[in-house]
């Protein structure tokens, strides 16, 4: 039993199997498929490999940002002079990679809790249009005759943000500056690099400023200059506030030198094109309101503003790249598939196309016998009886092929059913 | 040798390679197999390509957020009342993706830096009770007799937040609105998309309000249905503060039309299923403090506000698919290697399991002779060497199977191995 | 017409074609070849399915994270002593995932908006030496005699930072602790876990502090721990600020339990190692101005803050994999593929290198005629032609294998080019 199992397993190991293959002479099925073959061929190795680099694995990165802004704002509003430094103008003030930069605002100083009427909304002749119980704003149910709208309790007096300043206040923030520290991680593939890359080193920084050809490396951004590669208008974006995305792009393949990954800046408006007709689509610029919460006479009083920015989002998008051997397999596997699919439509064109069809199907396939299966009880006659059947398969058309002695059994069976 | 080259090159390009196979007419195997073929192409068409989409490429979005909360918010605390606007209950105030609405709040008025003692804590009895360096508390070592508590170093008086208020202060919350802008970008398929899509524009927008049914794409929600749409009670997390996660979930197929790709909201309670009994889990609630400074006499002091509050968290998941060649090809070539699979199982049926397997291996294999190895030196010879040995066989088993002129060597060697 | 599809049709059904192979034995050869299918089985059991899992599918999360620091600060600065709580030392206070713990400032009190010289800058001699306009600071054009600097239009008196403190003022920083709640949602597997895993409930949170060995899973942590972890000095980062990342990474294995998807905390610092000598690397430190505004006899004014601090990241990576039959097929399919290329390899080894090559050709190939395609019009009388040209074929070369009856058409074909 053993030197059986070691015999069997010998046999295994010394033995190798390899399909036989009907090796067709013709000119035209060979050419076709000739070309099949390698237009699969070039698209595996030329689309795959190397155009689309399928002999590579991907990564994504996690990555942190810090920005800092610079420059100082001036406005002259009534005569009343006033510089803006970055702890006035920058929404939150710690480096976040979203942040706001003030460029409007409207200001309502000494507002009071206490009851006003309100600016607008809808007109009252009397008491009783005015119901209480809105949400949207706290009324008393007493209609103001000098106005002829609701009273209600609020932070008095009511922001009047009817006419928003033009030209915009802080027309001197396109001339501040924007500095992005970002550092990517790619997990899988265990790199962590910086945007400040080999060369951009203090001195650099010190006095560089990015420009899309000339310092495309350069971490450092006037923000006129963001504002125009995004496409928007200064003016127009610093008066109504607006949205711009500046996309970090990390795409790098780390089988170059990982020095050669490095990141691409590009900028443009989020939540809308700017050159599209924003009128027409809801919700223009961008705005929210601020208070500052003061003590006068032991009464809570607050500095309301609403501020008009440009909303900076730092997106980081990151596509690493890298030779793994499992999708090169996986690539060349599915490729020697698609090289049977190639076989297959040539054996199609071969085997029900062509003249000579039957002939490449004789040559192609061995036909067992379907009357051969109705006796498979037979089991241990099995040898005998097939060769018996064959034999006489022989015997019938023997008398006009005599002279072919090494006809296979296929052949043999499409004569028959030729008939 | 150039015109060898040539004819080798034009040999190769007619001439075409094709398997000869076997036809096995056994209505069992035949139909098992076909049964398995078919069933591997019904997973490879119908769950591979249609079910999974396997013919499509994959892309995730970069995204920006922008949110907007509206409505007024009313108090009346001891008489004293008050209205809180969105400046006054948003923290942070800019619209992020991730903000804090205030739903009840603890107020510590008047606080300044000095001396006072602690309002719970261990009790002590003697200043040795209250030794210095406690990390939590900056402790001065006295023990003060009238609340038999340790004194400490701290903005005094120390805040009291034993009793949260209930009902919640702030529960006009209910009726605030949020608004969201989404921006998604799908870098790879170059696709950028706004969750204000075709037919949401200014007009819709202003009187919409996001119903799951009859309004799922308005951009507008109303938090009292946030809430409920995540399985909270509203009085419940307004009083402790909790966080509801807001998944804008852009679910997109880029075959179809573009405009077809639509964002669905779904809402869900973060840390921790509002099902749950939290009281056993840890934590329980969303607070932070927070403190509005001032100077009083010039003495510094500050407002200190234990806010409870929603903290709502909008999270953009996203998955767009389109058609790509090479996940395509990757199918197909893979499908075609599970074909082979369900062959060789075939196989293993028609060659291991059928009672006939022996006369199945004769037509599927053809042997070469062990023997012939041994001399294998015999390069120039090899071709008589062979036909000399398959005519020894044949003159072997010749006796009984005379009438059997085109039986295969194969058939031969394994009559010899049936001895 | 009918009947003869339904022919067809159970032809179809009830045959099943499987590949004629040679099985060579031939020791060499087989050894080689078993060995390189094996190499091949192995690479696609062991390395694709057991090593990379290959049959699993993978997910990312989104996840949401909230952040609570504790503690107390004590700072005494010319014998004016106070204390910092969170709401004075945490920017933002609402516990979003990165945040700044202020370990050191710079005070400038009582600002106010007007006219003093500024601190440095270029030396000037003359009023011409300062003209109005550059963006950085709002010139007045005049040139203080007293100081030798120019005047500005700024918040006075101008911040004065060239003196960092020393030691940190915040060196209790060290003994803050940080609570991290964090929880994933695994969209595609429909998996939700928070960081509170099982065991890690509101007893054990009370008493445990985050320990690489002894307590990975607590989600307290020192702040003095984090900093250690991630290789800084506590003191140097206190002093100058600095950024460090806390990754939380989710790798889960969905096949298993899901109780056994656990989070693992990973502490490294952010933009720029901290062994690296950074002084010769860009932007040393973190720090941010923060103001707080104030009214002071109707004048605005404002305390200004260089906060320097220890800017924390919270990141959460995650991977999640679970079994999918896609892959699996895929990886089966494509490894079948590879199995093909490993088959070609080794009949290549036979038919070009191994000296009996024609023998195995011989074996392998069944060549078609390359005359017979010049007559491929005579479509009726393909058998009987070619059979003829094999006979004829046959008697050419029948005189010296005349006793091999079962040679095949491909042998002769061959012999005849040998000749």
């Amino acid at each position: 039993m053993k030197s059986e199992i070691s015999k069997a397993l010998s046999d295994f190991l010394f033995e190798y199997e390899t399909p036989r293959q009907v090796l067709v002479r013709n000119r035209r099925v060979g050419v076709v498929c000739r070309l099949i073959q390698l237009g699969v061929l070039a698209y595996i190795i030329g689309w795959v490999f190397i155009y689309e680099k399928g002999y590579q694995s991907t990564d994504t990165a996690v990555s942190s940002i810090f920005t800092k802004m610079k420059g100082v704002g001036y406005t002259s509003v009534n005569g009343h002079e006033r510089v803006w430094d970055v702890s006035d103008y920058v929404f939150p003030p710690q480096g976040d990679s979203s942040f706001v930069v003030m460029t409007n605002y409207i200001l309502t100083e000494g507002q009071q809790m206490g009851r006003c009427p309100e600016l607008e909304g809808k007109q009252c002749s009397s008491d009783t249009d005015c119901e209480e119980g809105r949400f949207k704003r706290q009324m008393t149910g007493i209609c103001v005759n000098s106005t002829k709208t609701c009273e209600v309790l609020a932070w008095c007096p009511v922001e009047d943000d009817h006419s928003i300043p033009h030209p915009p206040l802080l027309m001197s923030a396109e001339n501040y500056t924007l500095f992005i520290k970002n550092s990517v991680t790619f997990p899988i593939f265990g790199v962590t690099r910086t945007n400040l890359v080999e060369g951009v080193d203090a001195a650099y920084i010190s006095k560089c400023l990015y420009h899309p050809q000339d310092a495309p490396l350069c971490p450092i951004f006037k923000l006129g200059d963001i504002v125009k590669l995004s496409g928007f208008n200064f003016e127009t974006i610093a008066q109504m506030g607006g949205a711009i995305g500046i996309v970090v792009d990390w795409t790098c393949n780390f089988d170059a030198d990982v020095k050669h990954c490095k990141p691409q800046y590009n900028f443009h408006g989020l939540y809308g094109n700017p050159a599209e007709t924003d009128q027409a689509r809801a919700s223009v610029g961008y705005n929210f309101r601020y208070a500052k919460y003061y003590l006068e006479n032991n009464v809570q009083k607050r500095t309301l503003m609403k501020v008009f920015g440009i909303r900076i989002e730092i997106i980081v998008q990151s596509l690493a790249r890298k030779f793994d051997i499992i999708p090169t397999f996986t690539a060349i596997g599915s490729g020697v598939g698609i090289f049977g699919v190639a076989t297959v439509v040539c054996d199609l064109v071969l085997l029900y196309l062509l003249p000579k069809r039957e002939y490449y199907k004789n040559m192609k396939f061995k036909y067992t016998d379907t009357s051969v299966q109705h006796d498979s009880e037979l089991l241990g006659l099995d040898g005998s009886v097939y060769y018996t059947f064959e034999a006489n398969a022989r015997q019938v058309q023997g008398t006009d092929q005599s002279n072919d002695p090494d006809s296979e059994a296929g052949s043999i069976e499409t004569e028959l059913s030729n008939k």
